[in-house]
């Protein structure tokens, strides 16, 4: 280019890149970028990355991309960051912190400029490490026991509370529970929401209809619904911690020989896509699946933008 | 860590080199390594990237990460490329060409090492690009005109024909259609297939009776759905080009006040997740999402390591 324009390399230099383009004549320049255009002259990201540090490229992790619910949360992520000229990695740990870690291993020597987990535990490593490293995160849907860490999720314990005081609207008293992993926040706070609520109401709470599961899946959700079936025939609902345990309730009913809402009734969380599609249509909660991934969106591009601004926990309204 | 080795930088450059650590004794390049890690030592794959031109990234498109069947098949692509050290940038088109073209140029400013693409068309300006820059890409789901070019994709034709056997087979005779873009493989050769096979029932081929549609989604499914309802009150069975595509017509079903089975049957195309659970479950052709992205990630990992290696177009069975 500098050849063709006739001009030194440093020159060219300046020009292409912006921030240093006022430095040359606007006639130069000019000349410059149209050369630079006729011979198909592309940034290399990846040198501009090692000078500056920065790679434009955040890193997305979600523990089950097969859950529907992130599909949409990761599509509303894409979309603002994508607008800021960010390129969105996304991976699937599929549950695993082993997978997890390597995932966060092989982003980070790509140099990530930031990171957004779906996958955060109460207690987290993987949250220390980039706490420690000052890399720039924002949990989307889970939190962690911490403080001073940006989230944005739903209000759990608001969700439950509507669930309770629907099913009681509707005279159910015997209400069990199948919930998720105890140590992450949206199984921990819903099973705690669960049992408070119940106590609100002046219900009895039977720990025997309590069952906690391993994982947020539709098989988790068929043992446990089992389980509860087994245990208490005389239930008239089963309150799961989320929409895939709820799809699993389902099968445990059909299983029996029990019809949903006949029988006993099943709510779910999350409204996911198709809940209303399943059949029964699925009586659940809904979080703002899109709102969700904007605004973690958001908070990341800040904090990529000024490091020292401060961690922010949103909680939105079900 | 060649201050703290007592050895020259040029050593140390040498022992993280995994292609040139037999260059230096195997006494040095240990205590080398035992440094490096004791100091957090990470290959920066920016910098290795630049000089070795492989990034070790693999982008993949897909046009609807909200549709099921596309989490499945990036799944497999994740679990078969990460096995081999490849971070897989997802991106989701969002069905939009000018997106697409935002993004490729994004990745391989980002020089990914090979593409897989589930956003084909038939006419592809995109996939010409990657043939004339030589990147090595796979195409999934859906093929172009080209030959020469390497795919994954399941019998369409097969697929229609075994649907309308079965309809036959449960004496339907005044059967619509509801299509995808024509512009796409699987909208294309569906439909000629679905034409095809009603001539060799010697079933009428109505041509109102077929109804095509701008995208494969649920509200593209309904407004074709209304319109065969429209022109074709006395149809018994409508084939959807697939499932997305065939919920919009049970919506459009309901909405006309008839039941599918029993007034107006309905198939797809896919077997998504998801849709053995719909009301009443799904009846579709089964295309196998797992093998589809293992094949798809297999066929690019060769291709990566070998530029010479033949195209290769996979048809899988439904």
């Amino acid at each position: 280019i500098a050849h063709r324009a006739g001009v030194h390399w440093s020159t060219v230099s300046r020009v292409l890149n912006p921030q240093t383009r006022t430095m040359v004549s606007s006639e130069v320049a000019e000349r410059i970028l149209k050369i630079a255009e006729s011979v198909g002259y592309q940034r290399n990201r990846l040198a501009v990355g090692l000078k500056t540090r920065r790679s434009f490229t955040v890193g997305m992790i979600v523990p089950d991309l097969t859950n529907p619910v992130f599909p949409a949360i990761v599509r509303a992520v894409e979309h603002v960051l994508g607008a800021e000229g960010y390129v969105t990695v996304l991976a699937d740990s599929d549950r695993s912190r082993e997978t997890e870690t390597a995932i966060i291993g092989s982003m980070r020597a790509r140099q990530v400029d930031g990171l957004i987990l779906a996958t955060a535990h109460l207690q987290d490593n993987i949250v220390a490490q980039c706490r420690k490293d000052r890399t720039p995160f924002v949990l989307v849907n889970r939190t962690t026991l911490e403080t001073d860490v940006s989230s944005v999720a739903s209000n759990d314990d608001r969700g439950i509370h509507r669930v309770i005081e629907h099913l009681v609207g509707l005279n159910h008293r015997r209400i069990a529970f199948v919930g998720g992993p105890l140590d992450t926040s949206t199984g921990f706070s819903r099973r705690n929401a669960f049992v408070a609520a119940l106590q609100e109401h002046r219900l009895k709470v039977d720990h025997k209809a309590i069952v906690d599961s391993q994982a947020f899946t539709i098989e988790s959700g068929l043992a446990a619904g089992r389980e509860v079936l087994r245990a208490h025939r005389r239930i008239t609902a089963i309150v799961a911690a989320n929409d895939m345990l709820a799809l699993g309730c389902y099968d445990a009913l059909n299983e029996a020989g029990l019809q949903c809402p006949q029988n006993i009734s099943v709510t779910g969380y999350n409204d996911m896509p198709f809940a209303d599609r399943f059949n029964p249509p699925l009586t659940t909660v809904r979080i703002p699946l899109e709102d969700i991934g904007q605004q973690a969106a958001q908070l990341l591009l800040r904090q990529m933008r000024n490091p020292e601004t401060p961690a922010t926990a949103v909680l939105l309204e079900p």
